[in-house]
């Protein structure tokens, strides 16, 4: 019995080639937002590629490479102190675009919340997190990541 | 190396079916509801069949074919204003039973949350999401959806 | 056209089947969610190796077996009383590890939430669940969950 499936989103892959990649890019996230919520800002740097652009909503202009990183998980870290709790990330909705050149376009939703010691968690703001990713290696990495968020449009 | 592996939901599926078809439907899901939260009815249509009939827990029957789903996005528009803010869904917990037919039986849980402008989003319920899901050409079409609230139970 | 993916959490694992692992899980935990969610010890119990082991935080040692995991269960419905409503489990940010021995260890976060009659769904908590996963003929099953709390750290 052979099935043939031909994916959704991208027609010419073959079958079963659009599920690997969305599980891989599920597990990514997964990962890389752990990262960015333990403040680790030297295992973070490494799930994007060396000339990453990060285009976020709190900053006037994109930011270049790692050293912007590091910058960004120290914010993070701040901003933390000031919600007077543990921040974490909670990614869902997410599409997955494989594009000709290899690499992928990704459009998910990721929820911040806040978790104040001792109470219940409380969500701060949801944003929309677009990021085209590339493979290095045998890995996935961010190499342009878009964050939108609608209360500020 | 080969690797047998048997898909928990459906025995009778080849291997990595399962996967193909859990990664359509999570990819599909959040292209439809990311639809429904910008209004855009005509889009919104092209992923139903078109005599896709809809049991809503806020209608008193079942809404037929297209005029009935154009009717439900501007009812979703005007929930919108009530709530003061920007209506949004999110969906999880995803169970897909391919049935012998072709068909996807889904269920999931659809959690719409409003971020009223400047502030926090709001969880406002939980609903779940019972489909069947049809392909037509390349792609999934809802043909039935079923949803419910346990707060109206 | 040829295709050579190599998953980012085995290496060694021929091209989809992380993809067929990570949508098993996946379908697994949404399950075996809304079993408990619906106090359906039994059923519950069939989700777990017949040797399986809890830790849990509000437990001062692991519970073994499945008079143990019935327990558990009709906690959680005392909890839900308590909390004034029902009580429903959100899982996400899934990670897994297929092992050489052909066991899974995962790792998720869930979200418990509570809607009392006729309210909005407030979040209770945010667990980490960390599990080993079986293959018990056709079927995953749990044989070993460490859920910790961030908040009672």
């Amino acid at each position: 019995m052979t099935v043939e499936l031909v994916d959704t989103a991208e027609r010419t892959l073959p079958t079963g080639t659009f599920a690997a990649l969305y599980a891989q890019v599920q597990d990514f996230y997964a990962h890389q937002m752990r990262i960015l919520d333990a403040h680790d800002a030297e295992r973070w740097a490494l799930t994007f590629t060396e000339d990453a652009v990060l285009e976020l909503p709190t900053l006037p202009e994109p930011v270049r490479a790692l050293d912007g990183l590091a910058r960004y998980v120290r914010a993070g870290a701040d901003r933390q102190r000031r919600a007077g709790g543990r921040l974490d990330h909670w990614v869902g909705m997410l599409d997955v675009r494989p594009q000709p050149d290899g690499t992928l376009h990704t459009r998910c939703s990721a929820l911040v919340y806040v978790t104040p010691g001792g109470e219940s968690p409380k969500g701060l703001r949801v944003c929309v997190m677009e990021d085209v990713l590339v493979r290095t290696g045998d890995e996935w990495r961010t190499a342009h990541r878009r964050v939108t968020r609608d209360d500020l449009a």
